[in-house]
């Protein structure tokens, strides 16, 4: 039997930080630990973790038609996705105590869309409340890497061809740097940030470290 | 060479009402009028009417993945198509001086979404508001039919098998007239209403002296 998330109803902790801050690494890293602690951990990704997702997921990454694609409607196909997330998936295994860790969450489109592409705040706002309702993550992890830094790895990638996302340039990575760290400012609490540029095995103690102290401390 | 419509941006007229109220017929008629003329009509449909909005329309309507689409989801997709729309399409055939003839806009989601699945009207305005931006249709016309015959309309069509929209049961169907007729009666210079339930020559004749009387008298 798997051990039930400290908090009542489950934990949400999400990753947050530019293409190439390691959050991929990071996540199943984390996920392998809290696994072996006894938890019962489900990862998401944004866009997709549903059936519906995968699909607005192709939409915004692959398809043709992204190439036109206005700002406002990416907002909204991402926002799309998370509402069936969120409804389908987080809330129930919430539900169940699990801990759920997502692979970008709604600081994403404040940040991607609100900053990277100038949208006005209040809307976007607005937007990020519906579509995940009332409630936010217990903590979110934000990578923080240099702009020059998650662009080189991109193109180390080995297998793929940059997708649409990826694809921006530089001053898009920076304005996207930019404004993570104002979000962990204005909300301390909820964010912390890690230089992932710094080697992973480093950035995985810190995380591990960071979890326990603010969950699992009393366990 | 083609008269340019009476505004000076051109003019953008919406149809409004449930299925089966006629909405495809009576654009086509009225299109053909004005074609005749001798306007540039540009007819568009939502969700689609882009690359886009048709990779949208195709998730909102036969995709697998519709069967457990939450309404917020719904709302966002509608949205997102829309906000493709108005950009690639509506707003340059505006400026080009076109008359525009959209089968459904915002009040459909106001309406659908809104009012049919119950959503708060807040929000609701405010993604309506991000998604066409800063303007409204010149003229909106509503073809109000009971939520019987619009029902028995679709079950008489020849080739289709009822979409997801459309196998909504009959209280969805009173919900959504209802909705409109609360619209038209909120902005009554917005919004004209129309018995669905005539015979179509009937309607057609209506419109079209309506359509001359709001905006060609002058010619």
């Amino acid at each position: 039997m798997s051990k039930e998330a400290p908090e009542r109803n489950g934990l949400l902790i999400s990753f947050e930080g530019s293409e190439g801050s390691g959050k991929t690494t990071q996540i199943s890293l984390l996920s392998d630990k809290l696994e072996d602690a006894g938890y019962d951990v489900v990862v998401t990704r944004e866009p997709g973790g549903t059936e519906l997702g995968e699909e607005i997921r192709h939409l915004l990454k692959h398809s043709k038609s992204g190439n036109g694609m206005v700002p406002e409607a990416e907002l909204l196909l991402f926002a799309a996705a998370r509402a069936q997330l969120v409804r389908e998936k987080i809330l129930p295994a919430l539900d169940e105590g699990k801990i759920i860790i997502c692979d970008r969450f709604l600081d994403s489109t404040t940040v991607y869309q609100g900053v990277g592409r100038q949208l006005s705040k209040e809307p976007v706002t607005v937007i990020n409340r519906f579509a995940v309702g009332d409630f936010m993550p217990d903590w979110t992890i934000i990578l923080d890497v240099p702009a020059e830094v998650g662009i080189e790895r991109i193109r180390h990638r080995a297998s793929d061809i940059p997708d649409r996302m990826e694809s921006e340039n530089i001053e898009f990575y920076r304005a996207v740097r930019e404004g993570y760290l104002l979000l962990a400012k204005s909300l301390p609490d909820r964010y912390s940030v890690y230089d992932g540029a710094q080697p992973k095995e480093l950035v995985e103690d810190e995380i591990w470290e960071e979890t326990q102290e603010r969950f699992f401390r009393n366990d």
